[in-house]
């Protein structure tokens, strides 16, 4: 008999609404909630541990439960909760009737290591909106980087709408943060080539040769790099527009020069 | 002495305050509102007529209103309104204190006429989240577009919030809707090449020769293009992941393919 829960009062429910509403409880816990089957099951192959599932199996099928439960690779409690319970935690108007309370990781810069030896990473300072930071890891996934840096994150990356707007690539990309000096060091140290895009930029994105290593950072919308970026890159390359406006949506930027770099790499 | 309206309750107001709101009294009226200094610029170049400024003087520069009113071709009658009502009517949190009410332009297939022989088109099919048309929109004027298409458009394309997240690129690009089957049969009846955006193709998007005319044409992101694109096209093709997901923004997906057709034609 699995334990259930029918009331938003239950102090362990207050518990995950805050988790789920406040950055501050997520950091303090090492905690985080995960929505939806799918966005569960990538977490478990990036490897996270999760330590429970709420499940509303008014909406949740069972079949779908037990293969989640097969798939991972520990035991995990099973706590059923009311509908009721379930829109008071869910931030989907669509669901899946599960959720489940996952550990964050460190997302430390000193973990990574690269297999390749000339690595393609994505570097973004300081991104904010979650729905940008969440394209920007759907196109890190879907050239199969080989890391991405936050750096000076201003948002915590287990916010759930980072999870939903990257549609679970959070957990399928190798992420770290830090401070910019520290990832200029990081990247300085391992003689990865910098590439800054930048609107004041000369040098076209296209004729870089992106088959060397290659680290390419991206800024804020509304101010772009900065200088401490600008002036420790190899080079600072542009993406020649030829509009009315030169603006670009940030995820767009990087996905033109990943895809680009990609390309390079296959020919 | 300019008109003055300083209570909310005003007719007029309420009526601005419709169609800032509902997309049915943009259409019955033929008018829409345009909030910000730069976007109703770009709306003049654009060759829309702006029938009255509302102006906040407590926000707006002098200087800056004379230099709008100096650069448009024709009147425009200014109405001084104040914070409240400015506030009643924007959409924005930061705003600069001036809205347009501007004509709606009828942005038909027949309108459209091409001054390249190898034009390049996007086409859209369906697209409803106001981020993503305005983010396409972006991606257009950066690669110098002849012209974007809407097909079986879902979402008013005067619509505050495709204003806002095109930054007035809604103003700058050649726009035309329809549905599908007029897109259709207007790009075949001009010999203009159609590759369909799908995740089914098998042609590599980089394997294409885009100095020819080209109509990309991308679906939505829940349910990709319809069978009535699909089995119309030149080619289908697919830009080649090699991640966990196989999922990428519409508008990413779209910028990928035409900054790649770009590269082509300038090579």
């Amino acid at each position: 008999m699995r334990k259930q829960i029918s009331s938003v009062q239950n102090p362990y429910i207050k518990e995950l609404f805050l988790l789920k509403e406040k950055s501050r409880t997520r950091k303090r816990t090492q905690t985080f909630i995960i929505e939806g089957l799918r966005e569960i099951s990538l977490a478990l192959n990036g490897g996270y541990t999760i330590k429970t599932l709420l499940v509303d199996m008014s909406i949740l099928n069972e079949a779908a439960l037990n293969n989640l439960l097969e798939s991972a690779p520990f035991e995990i409690e099973v706590i059923e909760i009311t509908s009721k319970v379930h829109q008071k935690l869910a931030t989907r108007t669509t669901t899946e009737g599960i959720l489940a309370v996952a550990n964050s990781k460190n997302l430390l810069l000193e973990t990574i290591e690269f297999k390749s030896e000339n690595p393609l990473i994505l570097v973004a300072e300081a991104p904010e909106k979650p729905g940008n930071i969440g394209a920007l890891l759907r196109t890190a996934d879907a050239v199969g980087i080989d890391a991405v840096f936050i750096a000076n994150p201003k948002t915590d990356l287990y916010n759930p709408n980072i999870i939903r707007s990257s549609v679970g690539c959070l957990f399928t990309t190798t992420i770290a943060t830090g401070t910019t000096s520290e990832i200029i060091s990081f990247l300085k140290e391992r003689n990865i080539n910098i590439y800054g895009a930048a609107l004041t930029a000369s040098v076209a994105y296209q004729t870089i040769d992106f088959k060397k290593s290659a680290a390419i950072v991206v800024g804020t919308e509304a101010t772009g790099l900065t200088n401490e970026w600008l002036s420790n890159t190899t080079k600072n390359i542009i993406i020649p527009m030829r509009g009315a406006i030169d603006s670009m949506n940030v995820s767009v930027s990087a996905a033109i020069i990943l895809f680009e770099a990609v390309r390079q790499r296959n020919c």
